[in-house]
């Protein structure tokens, strides 16, 4: 509705009545539109919009394509827009800039480059990594009628007004009070009395994931990070958390699908950087598929005198795979949101016992008509069997591994389909073949 | 740590100190250290706290879990706890109870069970189902000072605080105004004056997983729920929206390991349970495995003549549903998050064909120096040809039936690992026997 107005707002310059358009908008929605604008319109767009809602506007964007737009403008207004940044949201887009474009940026940008020259040494994927400096910190002994007024002074953003951080005069941190608390205060008390002394925080070098567990399990809106000496250097705010928990499932999934994570979206891989990613697993998986191809060759005399074996080869290895592959899905996420913990292992493996049987008594039963029909009573016991056994098998083999990753303190998202129905393939074969030669007699 | 005290404190009866050390305690954390307790001894702890605590405890346990300990509570007692809780909190858990429990429990409610009634008629999965009615709503004409005075009064809490929604006579939504600009702005000023009109907000049955993105799009603490008549009826609060993203993630990954998701977690969830979310996948594949078995039968003539070529099978097909699976994960997750988009489908080909060209090459090769290996010159041409022309065809069918499936409404997670797999196997047997038959001139 919006995109040809603005657009022809902008190409004909009518400034005032684009600024107007944009008060009304939501910076996430304008992102939508921009999307649709040539990169030298672009350019354009941003030089004709004040600094800060340049910011704004940013902050909204992809970092790729955020950190493109910026290396587009002349270093001056590149600096200028990144001042008026969070500065978290300024650390993740410096660091996705080339290492020259970056460092200059931050000369230009004289103390403030300081301060996120600090931030940008940071691991990106730790507590430090997420946080802004931009906090609201107050001694003790303030009144809540003098808070309200310092607050009224520094005039916080949305991000960091809802909780106001009391430290002690070397900045350590001593307790935590939120806005609603302070406007339902007499305002003679002194903070002191009425903050919470017990406050979540977090060490810098915490894992991001870990980071987003806590907002979860305490339900946060903030979360301030110390350093070693309990300082308050940081906070991070509930979207980061949104944002990194996204960006776990994400790899998370990437992983079951045997794809090693992208540090970037889809949209913006290239060619190169998909096949990257994924050519490795493939040729590491046809290494381990040359043990299915040796066991068949090893059982060539049995294929030769019943070739009709041939024809179950695919339904027997795919169903194991199928059914190592649903467990694996099951006990995987359950162990990486912590529904199921290590300890718990010998409970998880009697369930999955059980549920293996009863999936493997139906389908064995199913492998039993199907063998039956194609190949004859004999071959119908044969592979009802062996259906039997590789499904028991499989079910096991697809809960056992994701332990034994976290056991090793690998990510249990490794115990890939892939992996497992690769897996899966050379012991199917090697049960379905000795099941077989027993039946055969021969 | 705090565990053993606050146990021998519970079975010593020490009440007070009890109480005092839960105060010090984060609600989250007492979670962990009850699941120890017996469930006689849970249900003792919960009739010794007072019942505004236990609403607090009941809120952060799952789901299962806190309509179990309800369960075991006297009526009136139970009644009392749910009266204490956010009316989201309590509609979840009454909706776990039995129908005939649930219905009691509502009576001795009175009034606040009135209000739950309706709130239970909704469906679970959407923003009605995770709404609460608690927000804190004001007529346009009143103060700033007014504003925050009645704040003092009603004294809100950290779930509804943050934001205070503007109404008209008849209670439609009007505006929003956050009580960050409330403390900053002069006590005289009339909140219509201030407050924002552009107000993004939701119809009462958005579905669940559409109420995760646009907090995730927004950045938003709460979201409003509206009636048809732009009634203000609901807030949903981003700690909901966190645990909805996580269910949701679990549900696609549930899907992408072809199990019908859970509506329970995994630790709760019944081997009999697990076997019926299971099997049903399991069986479906084994009919589409039927074409496999056909096409080996259909070539069993040529697989007679030259047996070597049963070594290969396992490892063609396995690639083949190996490099679907990874296109397939890839292109799930990007249309699941939004990153690509069903218009932008010609793109993501023309990306997956020279990827799936770049791979086929890599492993093609791979594949002929293994056949030759093995089976001399003539078989490594054929590996070698197989491979790369089952590399190209399964990466674009990975890519593809995503795109179908969300084209048919259906949720692209379907395109699950095992289907792909199997899918893969009978196109991939199918072209190993074509250009066998071809090169052995058979």
């Amino acid at each position: 509705m919006v995109q040809p107005v603005l657009y022809s707002l902008f190409r004909e310059g009518r400034v005032q009545q684009l600024l107007d358009l944009l008060k009304g908008l939501h910076p996430a929605d304008l992102v939508e539109t921009l999307h649709e604008f040539s990169p030298e319109e672009q350019e354009r767009f941003f030089l004709l919009i004040p600094n800060e809602q340049s910011a704004i506007i940013l902050q909204e964007m992809d970092l790729p394509e955020a950190a493109a737009v910026l290396a587009r403008l002349p270093l001056g207004t590149a600096a200028e827009i990144l001042k008026e940044m969070y500065s978290d949201e300024a650390v993740d887009i410096l660091a996705e800039l080339p290492k020259e474009n970056a460092a200059k940026l931050l000369m230009l940008m004289k103390e403030a480059g300081e301060e996120l020259k600090e931030l940008l040494a940071y691991e990106e994927d730790t507590s430090g990594g997420l946080m802004a400096t931009e906090f609201v910190a107050i001694p003790e002994n303030m009144t809540v009628g003098g808070t309200l007024a310092y607050l009224r002074k520094v005039a916080p953003s949305a991000e960091n007004a809802y909780y106001i951080y009391v430290v002690t005069r070397d900045k350590k941190l001593v307790g935590v009070i939120s806005l609603r608390e302070l406007v339902v205060t007499p305002l003679e008390t002194r903070v002191g009395q009425i903050m919470h002394r017990k406050v979540v925080k977090v060490p810098e070098d915490l894992d991001q994931e870990e980071v987003a567990r806590l907002f979860e399990k305490y339900g946060l809106l903030v979360l301030p990070v110390v350093d070693k000496e309990d300082r308050l250097v940081g906070i991070i705010t509930v979207d980061d958390a949104i944002t990194v928990a996204k960006e776990e499932a994400t790899e998370d999934i990437h992983k079951a699908g045997s794809v090693t994570p992208l540090r970037t979206s889809y949209k913006s891989a290239g060619v190169l950087t998909l096949y990257s990613k994924r050519v490795g697993w493939l040729l590491a998986l046809i290494l381990v598929n040359l043990i299915s191809s040796g066991v068949i060759a090893a059982f060539e005399e049995t294929l030769s005198v019943a070739l009709t074996l041939a024809f179950f080869i695919p339904l027997l290895i795919d169903t194991g795979g199928n059914t190592g592959c649903q467990s694996a899905t099951l006990v995987v996420r359950a162990l990486v949101t912590g529904d199921i913990k290590l300890t718990s292992w010998f409970r998880t493996f009697g369930k999955e016992l059980l549920v293996g049987m009863l999936l493997g008594l139906t389908l064995g039963t199913a492998g039993w008509f199907l063998g039956a029909f194609r190949g004859g009573a004999l071959i119908g016991v044969i592979i009802g069997l062996t259906m039997l056994a590789i499904v028991v098998t499989a079910n096991l083999v697809g809960m056992i591994l994701p332990f034994i990753l976290t056991r090793l303190r690998l990510d249990p998202a490794v115990a890939s389909s892939p992996l497992i129905t690769t897996i899966m393939d050379a012991i199917g074969l090697l049960t379905y073949f000795t099941i077989a030669r027993m039946f055969l007699a021969l």
